[in-house]
């Protein structure tokens, strides 16, 4: 198994050459101030040791022992306490927390970028911190001053963490029949009860104290999604001293065994009467749940690549190292009993549609953040308007397809392996398994499949897809006369083209057949998706050619180049089939009855 | 998680129906001996219940459990060994074997169904005597008289049990390679040293001996492949009046901590001079494996089906229980708090898939069953090498094309549960970690794809691949004047002019680069998969059309159209994305050098 190693030369190409997230970070207010390149070499450096030293040494074993719970505890694979003391000492738990509070106000641009290194290190750890910060996002966001000044500081310091709880057993995606209710006690605070499904680190002993938000209806609250309400709930309720009182009525009834990310406790949380306090207005708790929605669902789709590079680095060290077969060009290392592996096309293949997909998918997540930034850190009313749009965009794009394509990855990656990639002990097995929660929690892939082409694109007639398909038109129109860019950039407008003409289509169908949405859904994302990292890559490899063109003799360009060859010839033609799909129509989903499905 | 029960309609439509196996049989010497339509359905029938009642049962527990080694003992799991001695004593071990020795002679057409019932309703359980069979094939066509009246008997009788020792830790894909060695006693026996690793079912107490057969190198062999011999190695020697006498010089070294079948035992088997005895001739070894190599890869592309079918069941018995947000047509279940999930598109979406492809993947494997018995029991030596061609170019698409796609369904049935995929109670995981060994062993698929592509086409100019394209043209041609099968018959004709082309173009290019086959082969035999899938697909709509027009109203042959329509419109369109990726060549997979893959 090779040792997982932090891709800081790819990030740092995406943030100074791609992006150029200095000049972003300079004009934005806020940002400037807490960051410059400098400071984000440092940070992601450091970022580099905790992964690679601290957490990297803990993936393999966790899984093997599973977080374990007995009477109501819990208790983190072994390693998991001191290297969470670390990793909170480092200071590194509110990174991207608000500065009025405790937090280091780093931008999105940054943070997604340490996030990966986290992830791709061991994803049950990083999901402890993964939590706490989408839970601060939401307090900081809508709870009032003095809850605030209440939990912030200690969660964006790590000595409290946070979770989340959604799900119950009969309601996952659709959280409108939510039964967990609370009571006002007529002093400001409520009584919870319910029972809450799928709490990821809802109970452990790295952290003093751990603050849910929990979502209930309150009495007489309207019927459907409108009536759901977001309530802080503490583990240990906290004095006015701000000193840890008695332990609050909920409890871990269990944690669930799972296909990946065993590491994690994955909880059963049983609310008996607990005490909570709202956050946000009454009823208003999904609003609330989605402010850290996008956020959240971004970094989902960087847990996918995060693991899909880690099984990537594994795959390139087995591919170099395994001697199997000659090459079909006759023995290249006749010295040895037969060749690395890496000479055989396939293995190639396999390797080079993994650094396509991942790389491809680490700069989408970076742009989807510059959007995030902007919409954030603005001031200006029209460009936060865009930066919105753009974020609602992308948002589900990441989420899913970044997810969908770590999964191909891995499975690649494992298949790079042979009968040791079914083997515990060399880790490719598990980096599927981990992968495969990421298509399937935050909002399964086929909800964001629904929320882009429903919500983001039919909801508005198209205009802000318009935008994306905008900017992807300038980028090819602006290197329309470079000779050199012309084999990406004439395949990157036919598939733009063809991304106009599949969403106009399905707006078009969708007019007489509502189904036509949920029908193409799924499948459009995936040519948006493909058109999305090709024009990706384009815009690596226009960076990339100038640096070439500089004098660069690292080889790292000329590598970013012969991938995106890679990829628009080999993986980018898979959308054709993808269109025509969509374009068959709904209608063959709906010729069979319910009960004709088995016989 | 639903029960799961053998599809025993669809065999019998593919058997009666379909592919008319009644007539063939009838006109096979050996064959019609041993069965006819009425034997055949009784045996299905019982074999269903064995699998639904025996095995099926065991599956999620011996996930769980594993099995267990201590000290060179394995113990399956709970419930195993005396599901093994029911189904032995149901006669099951020989049933395709050799009658001469108490092999009850039975044609794979049928055999084919019964393997899918075993590994459908418990893999790791099904791993033990498929094992067996193809040690069996082995020993029946090579080894000596002697040796096959000493053992096949027991093995068919399921007293003693098989297993397969090819690969060592540096040789897998690669066994010209191997170090194990075999040294003449100068009796007739041999003294077998070295160590093989993934030796699935290599040791357990289920039977009462195990015969292995080891691939090693006689002393002064040749190097590579035509330098391996293979040997009859018994955990117990036989004595002269068939009693087991002293235990043989070789033990289990440890099992493999696995991804999935963690049912079974995958053995490291240390020899220390066991003795065994030669089967076939000396340097003989690869081919005589190979013998049996046919059957196993069919079978392995079966195992991948039987799970899919089980993911299947439990994905349609919960997207009708499974109540979730309403219809985009509004509530269907009006009196229900929302409607079940199976009234959402892309819940239909994921379900037809994984029935359009299990379906289409059980007609494909029993279709090249039909040549494989052709292949064993015709006298006519002009069909004999139809049908020998026929089995070499289907069995590596079976094998891969199967167990890729059956991956792809249990993904999508697991992905049909949402979070509950994930949690192993349910059961969906398991699907999809047993499944995956089936892309992986018994020849990684893209071995399997190389072989297509390299030796089955390639190497006789594609006259092979031709026989198969005749053959599905002289279908379309036939069908060509039927307006009812119109819209299947003219999207077939597509796809076998693309296949067509697509084998033409490969064929080419492989002229002035070798390369361009390994490059081709994993997406060619995909694009060759999905036309074969259509011509199933439309030969299943022409025997269900005229059933339909017979008065049938189970509404069985409708949902076969139905499905059928479902694949024509929204998945074998993939093919057009991956036909450009092929045409797309070779030379982006060399730009890259090995030591540029990661930075």
């Amino acid at each position: 198994m090779a040792e997982y190693k932090a891709p800081l030369r790819d990030m740092q190409f995406l943030l100074k050459d791609v992006f150029e997230a200095d000049k972003l970070w300079a004009r934005l207010p806020g940002v400037a101030d807490v960051v410059d390149p400098d400071t984000a070499d440092a940070i992601l450096e450091e970022a580099a040791k905790i992964a690679n030293e601290v957490l990297a040494p803990l993936n393999r074993e966790a899984d093997e022992q599973g977080s374990k719970w007995e009477d109501g505890k819990v208790t983190p694979p072994e390693g998991f306490a001191e290297a969470y003391q670390t990793y909170i000492e480092g200071g590194w738990n509110g990174l991207g927390g608000n500065p009025e509070f405790g937090g280091m106000g780093m931008p999105k641009t940054l943070v997604g970028q340490f996030e990966e290194m986290i992830q791709g290190s061991c994803m049950s750890f990083g999901l402890a911190p993964m939590l706490t910060a989408g839970s601060c996002l939401s307090i900081n966001a809508h709870a009032s001053q003095e809850l605030k000044e209440k939990y912030l500081p200690n969660m964006y310091s790590g000595v409290w963490s946070g979770a989340m709880d959604l799900t119950e057993p009969h309601s996952g995606t659709d959280l409108g029949i939510i039964r967990t209710k609370a009571e006002p006690n007529g002093d400001g605070s409520f009584n919870i009860t319910g029972t809450k499904i799928f709490i990821t680190w809802g109970e452990h002993d790295m952290a003093e104290n751990i603050i849910h938000l929990v979502l209930a209806k309150l009495p007489d609250a309207p019927k459907g999604p409108k009536g759901i309400s977001l309530f802080l709930v503490p583990k240990f309720l906290v004095n006015d001293d701000g000193s840890l009182g008695e332990r609050n009525d909920f409890s871990c009834g269990s944690i669930e065994k799972k296909m990946g990310i065993k590491g994690s406790a994955t909880c059963v949380m049983n609310y008996d009467g607990a005490k909570g306090w709202l956050v946000g207005e009454e009823n208003q708790g999904l609003a609330c749940m989605f402010t850290m929605m996008n956020y959240e669902r971004l970094a989902v789709g960087i847990q996918g690549i995060g693991a899909a590079e880690a099984s990537y680095q594994s795959a390139v060290e087995y591919a170099r190292d395994r001697l199997q077969s000659r090459s079909p060009k006759g023995a290249q290392s006749p010295d040895k009993v037969a060749d690395p592996i890496i000479v055989h096309p396939d293995v190639r293949r396999m390797l080079l549609t993994m650094k396509a997909y991942t790389e491809a998918g680490r700069a989408f997540s970076t742009y989807t953040s510059t959007w995030l930034d902007r919409a954030k850190f603005t001031e200006d009313a029209d460009e936060k308007k865009l930066a919105d749009a753009m974020v609602a965009l992308l948002t589900p794009v990441a989420k899913a397809f970044l997810s969908d394509k770590a999964l191909e990855s891995a499975i690649a990656g494992q298949q790079v392996f042979g009968g040791h990639g079914f083997i515990r002990e060399w880790g490719q097995e598990q980096h599927v398994r981990d992968i495969r929660i990421t298509q399937i929690y935050e909002g399964a892939n086929g909800i964001q499949a629904l929320d882009l082409m429903g919500r983001k694109i039919a909801m508005n007639g198209g205009s802000i897809y318009k935008l994306f398909s905008d900017e992807m038109k300038a980028f090819a129109a602006e290197n329309e006369g470079d000779a050199a860019m012309a084999e990406f950039i004439e395949p990157l407008k036919t598939a733009i083209e063809n991304l106009d003409g599949l969403t106009a289509h399905v707006l078009e169908a969708a007019q007489s057949d509502v189904h036509e949405i949920g029908s193409a859904s799924v499948e459009y994302l995936h040519v948006f998706g493909l058109t999305a990292y090709a024009y990706m890559w384009a815009k690596m490899v226009k960076v990339s050619q100038a640096k070439i063109a500089e004098g660069d003799t690292s080889g790292f360009y000329d590598s970013k180049v012969s991938t995106a060859r890679f990829y628009f010839k080999r993986l980018l033609p898979t959308y054709e089939g993808l269109t025509s799909s969509v374009k068959n129509g709904a209608e063959v989903l709906f010729e069979l009855d319910e009960d004709k499905f088995v016989f």
